[in-house]
């Protein structure tokens, strides 16, 4: 009956709950993973995530977190407890709940058969469970998975029952986000932008930029504005609520004014992240890059390699821990080492000179620093890092920062700064 | 009134629900980090985690889940919405539906501004809302942030309102686990141990040791075990909930029947990474290594330098991603090379000579391979990493495997694998 009322007489979908459903989310080492892969998706068709609950493998708990989500949002989507053991309670929680008969559909055993036969097992008696549908319910495909997602209308509300592994989970979504969903949602969608900037803390990012898009947001469509920071890095999230045409015309508005206050501290407006647009910027110049580092110990030469095809721009790294090593590996003359000190911009030149020699690359890139927790002294704190880049033709920048945080903070931090620094020396700008 | 109860009068926390309030924590950007903190230390008091709900700064919306777990847990923590913004609505919000009125103490209005005075700034106005407080609640310092937490006693249950960031709700709990909460449960409290396992993968680890923990699950105390992959690692998770001198024989016990079976598969017994297990080997043998990487790109150096003091034992680190620097830095014969290959386990210890030669340690370290997403080949397809370690007095083991998954799991898996491999080849026991 459902299928054939007419689209217009059919609830659109403004609000969604996210149900997780699982013990194991309820312990100290499992966090539901799975409800900011479908915020993002519901989000893109311009539905909110209004709540989100998470319950375990417990009936009573389960029927009253869905019929809560019943009473406030348009869309409940529950993920896991659809597998086949006896921990598994959802279909038929909600069954009860909703007062539908489970029927077993025999094309889903058989196709559950034949899953187990082809890899020459029998299947368990408990995997008929998952043959049981809701009367009513709209069967979801699972191509990478036993279970079928299943689709129930309640009046003109929905609930969506998904499996919990996000391989089968997030296939199954995209589906549902391009089909059955996308006839229950306005014109209007979310679209989202990324922003990222390397050079300046949060606190600084947040006071130069909210000026303008305070400004924004109240223009109409409304452009959304999220500062969010990792070590070393600052991401900017635009996001408006619009039909495509005047959603493209505001954020291309917006990152416009973005761009032209925050010159090059800008790193990318399409959400590259700093190791891709530098690798970019190398390939385009047709140089290759060495590394010599020591605090950060191999961090910023993985870093660069953590972009595929980067073989390409990468010409090798290497890690001088120690001033023996920075002399023997890199060359840097002892004088250089007792006059300024490990931690010196002279040394980390003389390093990324140093790697440059020994392998050839037309670019080094140094790094030396106190990473902590000991090590630090009242000239030199924990978190001082010196970082060099030594171009063609003797050219060649240095820099000093102070790193707040931890061990692991300090040396995420430094090597964010390095792939900058390398990243402005490319750009011919440097200050 | 409330404290004058005698304590046999009041009910033992055995559940609680976790409330975590914030619009951010409804966007595909941030998820809920707190609740696996507070999870932890409740476990660690026997108290479970009943359920977890997730809202936004909306009032009637926390007032409806707060009520909620009111009528289904012992205790119900909160986390967010103290601050001094509008958006801050959880102070209110509880007054309101506890029918508690809000009273502004002043020693508290005196000790913001003392704050702000102290950084020489004068007092947002909107910060006096911080100062409001619940008739009859209990204030709990924050020295690392404005807002006080609030315990409330409501009959004999209890909801405690925690401030958001991590850095102050965290120091804040630990000190009512030591106190206001240690009073209120039983004797019996959650114990946990973690086992490391390197060199086989999950399911192999779960057929290995399911027999044997299966068995502790229905002793008494019962020991509950977790299996949990990480690449390249597996952890056991044990858990018991008994009297301190129950839990310690049982999970002695357990650990002792699994380190029998799982022989030198078992990396550490107390939560000890690979990289502080491989470290203590190495200082305990007054040893120093060196590592000579291609597809990894410095992450097994960045591994073995992640943990304080790793100065001592790690002499260096080369990254060789080229055919030619495997050869001009680490001085592999090109014969070699072209005999077997680039991924081969003779070039994989021609590496680790290169690597201990160029720098003087005792022991290298090479590792090889294909990390994809391209680049593999019939015989050698992507996933496939060498590894090779060689010791003083020529002694050397190497190693070929095949790891599954994309680039980035390819790589994180040859890091813990190479540095398993030395572990094995420290502890004298390879095969």
């Amino acid at each position: 009956m459902t299928a054939h009322m007419p689209l217009q007489a059919r609830r659109r979908f403004a609000t969604a709950e996210i149900i997780a459903v699982g013990s194991e989310l309820l312990t100290p080492f499992r966090s539901d993973t799975n409800s900011l892969f479908l915020t993002a998706r519901l989000n893109e068709l311009g539905i909110r995530v209004r709540h989100k609950t998470i319950v375990g493998d417990d009936g009573p708990d389960l029927a009253a977190a869905v019929q809560a989500a019943l009473g406030r949002v348009d869309l409940v989507v529950t993920s896991g407890g659809l597998g086949p053991t006896e921990d598994d309670l959802t279909r038929e929680t909600v069954a009860e709940l909703l007062g539908l008969k489970l029927v077993e559909q025999s094309f889903i055993v058989e196709s559950l058969e034949a899953r187990f036969a082809a890899t020459g097992r029998t299947m368990p008696c408990n995997n008929r469970r998952q043959a049981l549908v809701p009367s009513g319910a709209v069967l979801l495909d699972n191509p990478r998975g036993t279970a079928p997602g299943l689709w129930l209308d309640i009046g003109d509300q929905v609930l969506v029952l998904l499996p919990g592994p996000p391989r089968e989970l997030e296939p199954m979504f995209e589906g549902l986000s391009r089909d059955r969903l996308a006839e229950r949602v306005s014109q209007e969608r979310l679209y989202r932008r990324v922003l990222r900037v390397a050079g300046l803390g949060e606190s600084h990012v947040e006071e130069k930029v909210a000026p303008i898009y305070s400004r924004w947001f109240d223009q109409d469509p409304a452009v959304d504005t999220t500062v969010l920071a990792s070590p070393g890095l600052v991401e900017l999230h635009l996001s408006t609520r619009a039909t495509p045409s005047a959603a493209t015309e505001a954020l291309d508005g917006l990152t416009q004014e973005l761009a032209d206050l925050l010159g090059d501290k800008l790193v990318s407006t399409d959400g590259r992240s700093l190791s891709e647009v530098v690798g970019e910027l190398l390939r385009q110049n047709d140089l290759r890059v060495a590394v010599g580092e020591s605090c950060t110990g191999g961090l910023v030469t993985a870093g660069l390699v953590d972009v595929p095809g980067s073989s390409l721009y990468v010409e090798a790294g290497v890690v001088a821990y120690s001033n023996e090593q920075k002399q023997s590996l890199l060359g840097v003359v002892p004088e250089i080492l007792q006059t300024y000190g490990a931690v010196s911009e002279e040394v980390a030149l003389a390093m990324a000179e140093g790697v440059r020699c020994l392998t050839g690359a037309e670019l080094g890139v140094g790094v030396t620093g106190v990473a902590g927790p000991s090590g630090g002294g009242e000239a030199k704190p924990v978190g001082t890092v010196c970082l060099g880049v030594v171009g063609p033709g003797a050219a060649e920048v240095a820099k000093t920062v102070c790193l707040p945080g931890d061990r692991g903070m300090v040396r995420q931090q430094s090597t964010q700064t390095a792939l900058n620094l390398l990243r402005l020396a490319l750009l011919g700008r440097v200050d």
